[in-house]
């Protein structure tokens, strides 16, 4: 008997679906309704098209419902909206966008990929023309028509997140006067404060306006006011706060919705109704190291759920792993990406945790575009289960936290990724990747072998004047310092040991760490009970506190910033 | 009580137990002999001193003796060669090599970081001053001084490994005419002959004269004879045909040696002398997926193997998981990694094994520097347990690798593999990651969904008429398709039906193996009880075929050669 799979949907999850399905089932009726003109295109890929760095917005749309047709037989209905599931007759509801008029479909089982809808909170302006959300292909072709013959100058970007932060930087590489405003104190939430704050400075390095702590108020003409009262000149605004999942259909249906908002599935992404599926970004998932339902809007766990639905739909078991949130972005010239929990979700999920931040070279000192890369690696109190790590650099970057990823799902632990046995040639990493470095760091921080301090705790430091050596050779020194550290070089101090007082703590750092660690356990061995490393180093606390300064104009605690 | 720490060998491993000894012990004395002029050098960096990479040699060089002396109270004493080792006295003897004179320096512990030395083989003309080996700094420094003052202009790379690879790439770069003659049917053992070749392509491409199936006969005046009796110009010579390992000191002095003729050491690295270390090139080391002791010269390992003696001297108890072999290499415009075993190593070792290959984009396509990637991935038969995989494109392959090897390390499988949730952004990766790609592939192989033939057994299938259905469009199938091959595409093949004999076999590729999977999946929904899968596609077997033909010049089984 033919099995008619009805799909709501048809971007990432529900042509995934429908793909798969078809590969299992030549005779399947496979019937995909999609709202908008375009089924299948590239999501992620949309900011892209706003610096022309994907120059025709048409390459966005991966697959044409001919094509559809032609080579999976699947017949996608675009320009039709479901608008109401009749689950007692197993029938959904259709509004022909192009007629506006309504009809029924019958499924055997339907699948909703609804995706998530940007917020737009109800403010002063917020329907004014050159108001623009980011959804789809057309939102992002309106926006750079808009712009382009308007003669806009100045965009507000309201919102940190993935989107806004991709939006802002491909309208400043298109030249335009960019504002990114945040609510929050931070851009990237999947980021850490202190890691955020090497996002920060790419920014504002790169000419745009970030505006955090603030959020918008009010849209006027040409400029937009923040809740702080700031004006910002804007002919055009970019909303790009949020999505909220779209479980309207689902909750008109009587579909049960979930703790966080979305829709509730079971393992095999089943809703409360047995014939009718969810996936997407409009569902809720379970979290693998939080143990409980979560929201997590990407595009690879929203595949890897819809393949799991085809299987399910034919009897195929499928494994339900959880999520642990993985992601990257590409920012000016960094690379960003982070996978698991970071300090502050670990923290509010009252995990105990701990966490090392350092920055050994991407790859061997020697070889052309050799640069430090941010690493910071979280795992749980006392067993040294890795819970999460968070990377940014020039270079490769992602390579690192998909090793962190791996090891995450496979419950590694610090000793686990010491031990790893990884690639290395000298134009792509070093024998001791970052990875195994981090890991032997933590692995010291865990045992307690030394003291650390966080890059946030520095300030207060300095501020109280607490004996800091900089164990960096004198010309390091002399090229920015904290003020009042004192130098003694990790080359000279077994020298000059009487300088050092035994009777108050000691900070050591040096330029990343390497310098700082060894002094830190040669005084430790000489009877010094109270030395502490700084971890994150002066490379780490200069950007740390540079855009704090940058914006609050507090004083330096630096003579002067070094960032190399 | 002071320890006394001598240290044969100050390169990679020596240096790391040193470094590492003094962090545990401040009191410890430690003494590094190195019979060159130099410690710590960048031993992997040294061939890109020949392209100008590395333009100045002496940064080749990461730390001085006064460096070692001033920053960790080591000393490092060169020119200085251990000659013997005294067990029952505890002593060795050591010449000094500035002062042609001996004299012996006691132990409580002793480590050998011996490596090993570049294999000269007994032939004409070996000993000529034009002809060189690479292994340290002096070593590179004479190569780079002679076929510069010399008039050279062609060189004769003997010997297809790392070494010899990464010489002719620098070499070629820097404009010589180079030749690379190695012995086996390919380079770069790490890979197997379906993916060498695609190395191979890269070097001829880059117009490196490739000498395969062939070694070095013979060095005369201006020219190399070839043990097939070619005759290659050549005004200097570089062996890089292997290494040995340096036992020579431990066989003196009775140690163990291991099956594979390397220093045989416990899990702790202790020889059978309970006070004597070894590490390093010069050792044998356990491999994980073997089962059994093999020689890997590499970096990672051995400074692995440093950290854990200088942690067993004193005490802490090391953790030692095996070996499972992962590298790279930057080859032109190509990287190459690989990790465990590949194809041929299992099939030697006789593991019940399969594999797939296959090439997903290294990112989203549309984004800039897009690239297919080449990715083979073996497994164990029938458990799906993770083997090894091998990757090479012109984007991030290693992060790939770096994935498997951790997925290797901790007993993952191919289920496993397909679940990992990793890090995706347009810029840098593609939502469902190469090798989650290469974990499904691979499932529906073990699973037996369809059948495959390798990009290996093509040749014979287009020479024997077989019924092959080429499934690109048109205009694809018009830019070079499979001599006799049909062009059925997937977008008309529900239209063609009639057109697919069912009383025999039918083999179908299209570009990459995307649409092919789609096409033998419904053609066996349909009845066709003998349908084959081309694994590697048009892509992958043109690749394999390419420089089959370059170098046999036997019948192109293509109309055209298409590597897009």
């Amino acid at each position: 008997m033919t099995k008619k799979i009805v799909i709501v949907g048809g971007v990432a999850g529900g042509a995934s679906v429908a793909a798969r399905v078809r590969r299992l089932d030549e005779s399947a009726e496979v019937i995909m309704f999609e709202k908008g003109p375009h089924v299948s295109f590239s999501n992620c890929s949309l900011p892209y098209h706003l610096s022309g760095i994907v120059e025709d917005s048409e390459k966005l749309v991966l697959m044409s419902p001919k094509t559809f047709k032609n080579r999976y037989n699947i017949e996608a209905r675009v320009h039709q909206e479901v608008v109401q599931i009749n689950r007692d007759k197993k029938t959904i509801t259709v509004k022909d966008l192009l007629t506006d008029s309504n009809y029924e479909e019958s499924y055997d089982k339907l699948v909703l990929s609804p995706g998530a809808s940007p917020i737009r909170p109800n403010l002063e302006g917020i329907n004014n023309s050159n108001v623009f959300t980011v959804r789809n292909v057309v939102d992002i072709e309106k926006i750079h028509s808009y712009i382009k013959h308007n003669g806009v100058k100045d965009i507000a970007v309201i919102g940190g997140g993935f989107i806004g932060v991709e939006v802002a930087e491909n309208l400043k590489l298109a030249d335009y006067n960019v504002t990114l405003v945040e609510f929050a104190n931070q851009v990237m939430a999947p980021f850490d404060y202190d890691m955020a704050q090497i996002l920060h400075k790419e920014m504002v390095d790169h000419g745009v306006n970030l505006v955090l702590d603030d959020g918008l108020a009010k849209i006027d003409d040409g400029h937009i006011i923040t809740n702080s009262g700031k004006q910002v000149d804007a002919q055009a605004v970019i909303l790009a706060i949020g999505v909220r999942p779209e479980t309207s259909l689902a909750k008109d249906a009587g579909l049960e919705i979930g703790e966080t908002g979305s829709i509730k599935v079971d393992r095999n992404y089943v809703t409360s109704d047995k014939d009718i599926y969810a996936v997407g970004d409009a569902i809720e998932v379970y979290h693998r190291l939080l143990h409980k339902p979560t929201r997590l809007a990407l595009a690879g766990p929203a595949q890897k759920q819809a393949r799991a639905v085809a299987d399910h739909i034919y009897g195929i078991p499928n494994r339900n792993i959880g999520v642990i949130g993985s992601s990257s972005i590409h920012l000016f010239d960094l690379n960003a990406a982070s996978t698991g929990l970071n300090a502050r979700t670990a923290e509010q999920a009252g995990m105990m945790h701990d966490y090392v931040y350092l920055m050994p070279g991407d790859k061997v000192g020697l070889m052309p575009n050799s640069n430090p890369m941010h690493f910071k690696l979280i795992f749980e109190y006392p067993t040294g289960r890795i819970l999460g790590a968070q990377a940014i650099g020039k270079g490769n970057v992602d390579k690192r936290i998909d090793v962190i990823a791996t090891m995450i799902t496979m419950n590694g632990t610090l000793e686990d990724l010491k031990d790893l046995e990884l690639t290395y040639s000298p134009m792509l990493g070093t024998a001791k990747d970052v990875v195994n470095h981090a890991a032997l760091v933590g692995l010291n921080v865990l045992h307690g072998s030394y003291k650390e301090v966080k890059v946030s705790q520095v300030r207060e430091l300095v501020e109280n004047s607490a004996f800091i050596i900089d164990a960096r050779e004198k010309n390091e020194y002399n090229d920015g310092h904290f003020n009042n550290a004192v130098n003694i070089p990790l080359s000279e101090f077994r020298q000059r040991l009487h300088e050092i007082p035994k009777d108050r703590p000691v900070y050591i750092h040096c330029r990343s760490g390497q310098r700082s660690y060894n002094m830190v356990m040669a005084l430790q061995h000489l009877g010094y009970n109270n030395v502490n490393n700084i971890s994150g180093s002066y490379l780490g606390v200069n950007l740390y506190e540079y855009f704090n300064d940058y914006v609050t104009g507090r004083d330096k605690i630096v003579t002067k910033y070094n960032f190399k």
